[in-house]
């Protein structure tokens, strides 16, 4: 049982630009996102050397980062995208391009990725993209993260926004069937049981039975006891009870 | 422009519970999602202990993970919550409690924690969430990863599960309104001096000099050239010809 999309080409028409990455810890957390979510095209443009060989060394290392290609400019690694997008935290520079929220942003990146190829552009962990990233772009996506509190975390930018993409609107109503009730005659036995271990247990006042029976089976009632629990809980009364019986 | 809820309680009431992690990195980076989006009650459970003074201890220790409270067992953690939550990857377990997808399952906690509290489960890096962890959630809550992946990165699970949380549908509308287009004189402008450009350059041929017209026309109209920048393409088409005219 697999979530990747059924028609792989909408994923792999993507590709994630991580331009200037410092933390070799940052580019595989990158590399493990997009392995989660089904995406495979990772480019890195002039990543702090030292930090991709260690990334691109690192034991549990990806398939996705071996054979990520390398290039020294952003015009490189968008060649052959007809639609650029750069990420970017609050949008308190002066921005030259229109910014969506990822919810949209990522609608409108799903409906160009249904037929032509698209990158996503993520700056270095300090600074975010340069207004020279920024002049490639189309347009802007913003995750909606506090206002207050700057950046994100680059591996977890990535990953937000990878699972927007695959996240699918229909699935909300995709609930758990709610297990099968216990019949009404499972439930009376289950009260009557009770009643008796009470009774026996020197809960039930004479003069109010009646109304001490009223009260447990609607306590038992709202329990909710599903049908498969019904008999266990029938076998730990019976047990109490056998055990009240012998004293 | 803050993003977080208006009522604030609403992200108050969660509890984001870590049992058993094992790296400080994650620990940090589950507190940095927690403050992206606005969650603030973070739970430790049972941490291997140097990671967890590692993690506090790092430069840009957080807030949240200065006020983080350490448990010694689930049990403490989860007390006071109405509402307990196990994430997990793959269920490939022989789970005793429903399993919702992600954006199904948010939507369910969100509509808890609008009252109530409720405490969201993580398990450890490597292990995930034990059997006895999970004995105590009602229902359990998988992002939906390719299952050929297996786990998730911690840090990350936490930010798309309080991303998914914080996501709000009703901004997918909220498109960055299309910039005005130039007007019909504008572009008839553009037209014009782009058409004396091309006669002064001899691209245009006498006798079809019509026709070129109007594809330069369709050519002009098709760039949809926005209001904000018919100025600049006019000064720039003026300077070219005012050059060709030098010559």
């Amino acid at each position: 049982m697999s979530d990747a999309p059924a028609n792989a080409a909408f994923t792999d028409r993507l590709r994630v630009v991580l331009i200037s990455p410092r933390n070799p810890l940052n580019i595989g957390a990158a590399a493990r996102a997009m392995s989660n979510f089904g995406f495979a095209d990772l480019r890195v443009v002039n990543p702090y050397d030292v930090a991709f060989r260690e990334a691109k060394s690192a034991v549990r290392a990806h398939y996705i980062l071996e054979r990520a290609q390398v290039h020294a400019s952003v015009s490189e690694a968008i060649a052959g995208c007809s639609l650029v997008i750069g990420t970017t935290a609050v949008g308190h520079r002066d921005l030259h391009a229109p910014l969506y929220r990822l919810e949209a942003g990522a609608q409108l990146l799903r409906e160009h990725l249904a037929s032509a190829e698209a990158a996503l552009l993520f700056g270095s962990e300090k600074f975010g993209l340069s207004n020279e990233d920024l002049s490639y772009c189309r347009w802007l996506l913003r995750i909606p993260a506090r206002a207050e509190h700057g950046s994100m975390n680059l591996g977890q930018a990535v990953a937000i926004s990878l699972y927007e993409l695959i996240r699918d609107e229909a699935r909300i109503q995709d609930r758990f069937p709610q297990p099968a009730a216990a019949t009404a005659e499972d439930l009376e036995r289950i009260t009557g049981m009770m009643h008796e271990i009470l009774d026996r247990s020197g809960y039930i006042n004479e003069r109010t039975s009646k109304s001490t029976e009223l009260k447990l089976r609607r306590l038992v009632l709202r329990l909710g006891i599903p049908q498969v629990d019904a008999e266990t809980w029938l076998g730990i009364l019976r047990q109490v009870l056998w055990k009240l019986k012998q004293e």
